[in-house]
């Protein structure tokens, strides 16, 4: 494509038109080698948000990013390789639960997550708050430990899909972040490059989500995992509720010890995480069997509660932390990853638990500095909340809803926890949160499959 | 408005919201201050040309842009002060024509032009095709010329209307240029700020205009005048035909020359030029209606038909080039100003000329020198083609169709005008040039008002 005409496919694009593959590919590499200015591709980013991308063009976007850095190749590494990607929610620490877990019924894990940014926490932050735990390993490092372990946890580097890296951030600061196609690009480039076989997704849907809107997450999940089959990579999506916190700990320092204590006695601090199981469960049913350890996903998800019961997971925990640098001992007391509570939030009336803000808590946990403002910023380990009261729970008044961590005191504002807390005077009905599944071909749900 | 926050206002109008004006101008000021970089206009820029901008934040972004730059006050200087402006086509030489016709007839007409890019020509350019023409006078000469002459002709200043200049740059390399409300705001910025009190537009539509649909030329035309009535200045917009080239002429020394000969004799080379003369003297009667040196624009055509006729008009044009320090001798001899032919295109069959396309006469005066394929270029004053044959006129073979003008004759390509010619057999009907008059009101054409 020696002739780039940047303004006529920005124009083709805003006038509703389709981009051939080479040409969306050719941009793509002018942007990421700097012959595209950010001012272009802004326009061109807000003409796509507008006039949507096809199927055909969200694979040539992928295509590009994922071949603008290095492309992983583990096909020496024995088994099916499989990972899991959440389009992210409050409380959601899943991945640590979720690849032990998977690596133990011996599906390996190559898993390279991101921070957190706005109210969702990111894994990388969770991971760093047990003490000298690396996120920051190489290439060689990060496929011996994925090849000895099973599993293994790490951050982006700069050699995995720059161009994905340089969309994001135009994107960021240019209005076009909420678009189904390319977020897709964006997440499946990075999925992609890790040199996985097979991928799950956990496309969050509710009021704690990116997706409030059950239509639009489902045409998230179609996309993703059409564009992942596109790739020849086996995907399947599950659509998950994210319209209260999931499980009890909010934080990084919080959420860790709560994803240690799953996995050590599945009986966390302030009571037991029924969905932080159940969703993690559903997704080591669904990697088990992508990743040929079980025949189908109900076989899956018993093996992994056979192996969450039997506490091989959280032997391959600790195997991960000592191979990334962690001190393993932490791992045997979990609540120190949080230090002493310094607030405690209680009860001003009697009743149920019958609503739990996730996102009033998020913003909460970011003021108390469990979060990032802007992506510079540093993030304190150590705070969070630990819910004692969760949805549908009985509460009398003066009761404990939740207790505040944090390296600093003054940072804690016991009214923003209390005010995500609504208790009234009937139990709420509890529904499952495992809302559909889809494998590219159809939605399992009958009454909800489009 | 101290917390500018440029994202919430790009994805407010991309979902198809609406800006405040503050917001507006707000932005404007901070892009021009350079706060807001290139990428997020350009973000905004694409989102407004997908959306649309209401009449309300129309104006605002004249207003913002407007008051980028010193906005003149004219007040001191006798007289309604009035403007023409013209979207723009092929041969288009009718503001040289009338800017002295209507000082002529005891309208001050302070006129800022631009120069060409693409297959139109600018009145710069044409203006400078004689010898010494100054049009960058700066502002206090161009009072002076303007209260001892009656009109004066000049370029943009880097004082006028910055924002614009910046913006238009942005949208002519990011596909945002043909949107009406982006257009309507920069071409009123800047006409606002030269300090008239009253403005023409001449909207063209057709093949050889910017705007090629008729439906869209008038929505152009609808929101020019509103939002310039919006500032208190009447405003006034004749569409017009620009299927064909106006007049014989084409490219600077040429289009000078008619415009001359038309203003000293109205017998130009090639023969007569009554489309340029319907033009001219339909504008010119607005321009002397809202001058108020006619009680309508009727009146003010046949005033300005005789002040054509009985060569007043020409009189002012010599004070004028005498004013800005050009050669007025060089109106002696108008044919001088474009040289002597370097090739002669000849009919290949005998019939009638039923068509002559603007769009290739335009494309090759641009690769004759004429004009710009990019802003830097410089352009060759003398090149350009005179047509001896026009739309409706009979034609023997061998008989003189065009004849080719340039400073390298090396330039001309007498096939690629040859081909702009369709000759056949029977005589196309004539059509009225003017097809419709907008006053803010409504559309005064019956039968295609909307």
């Amino acid at each position: 494509m020696p002739d780039l005409n940047v303004v006529r496919l920005i124009t083709r694009k805003r006038d509703g038109g389709a981009l051939a593959p080479d040409e969306i590919e050719a941009l793509v590499a002018a942007y990421t080698a700097g012959d595209v200015p950010d001012y272009q591709m802004a326009a061109f980013l807000m003409a796509a948000f507008l006039r949507g991308l096809s199927d055909d063009e969200t694979v040539a976007l992928t295509r590009a990013m994922l071949h603008s850095g290095v492309v992983l190749d583990l096909s020496d590494i024995d088994g099916v390789k499989v990972d899991k990607h959440s389009t992210g929610g409050v409380g959601d620490k899943v991945s640590l639960v979720l690849a032990p877990l998977v690596a133990a019924c011996g599906v390996p894990v190559p898993m390279i997550s991101g921070r957190g940014l706005g109210h969702t926490g990111g894994t990388l932050d969770k991971l760093e708050a047990i003490p000298g735990f690396d996120v920051g390993l190489d290439i060689p490092r990060y496929r011996e430990v994925l090849a000895d372990v099973g599993a293994v946890l790490i951050g982006q580097t700069g050699e995995i899909a720059p161009a994905d890296k340089a969309l994001y951030a135009l994107r960021d600061v240019t209005g076009t972040v909420e678009s189904i196609p390319l977020i897709a690009a964006s997440i499946l480039s990075k999925k992609l490059a890790e040199g996985i076989d097979a991928l799950v997704l956990d496309v969050k849907v509710g009021r704690g989500a990116f997706m409030k809107d059950e239509a639009r997450a489902r045409q998230l999940a179609e996309t993703l995992v059409r564009v992942g089959i596109g790739f020849g990579t086996p995907t399947v999506a599950l659509l998950t509720h994210m319209d209260t916190p999931l499980g009890r700990a909010i934080g990084n320092g919080p959420e860790t010890a709560e994803a240690v204590r799953i996995l050590k006695e599945q009986t966390p601090a302030g009571g037991p995480c029924a969905d932080v199981v159940e969703v993690t469960l559903a997704l080591a049913g669904e990697m088990l069997w992508l990743g040929e350890a079980a025949e189908d996903a109900g076989a899956g998800r018993r093996l992994a509660a056979a192996a969450l019961r039997d506490g091989w997971a959280f032997g391959v925990l600790q195997e991960i932390v000592q191979a990334q640098g962690g001190d393993v001992a932490a791992l045997d007391d979990p609540d120190a990853l949080m230090g002493e509570p310094v607030a405690t939030v209680t009860a001003d009336a009697a009743g149920f638990v019958t609503d739990l803000d996730p996102l009033a808590l998020g913003y909460a946990a970011v003021d108390l500095g469990a979060g990032r403002a802007r992506k510079e910023d540093d993030v304190d380990p150590k705070a969070g909340f630990v819910l004692h009261k969760t949805l549908g729970e009985p509460v009398r008044t003066g009761d404990v809803l939740a207790q505040i961590y944090a390296s600093d005191p003054d940072r804690a504002d016991p009214d923003a926890v209390r005010a995500a807390f609504t208790i009234g005077h009937a139990a709420p009905s509890r529904r499952p949160l495992v809302i559909d599944r889809f494998d590219g071909e159809r939605w399992e749900g009958q009454e909800s499959g489009e």
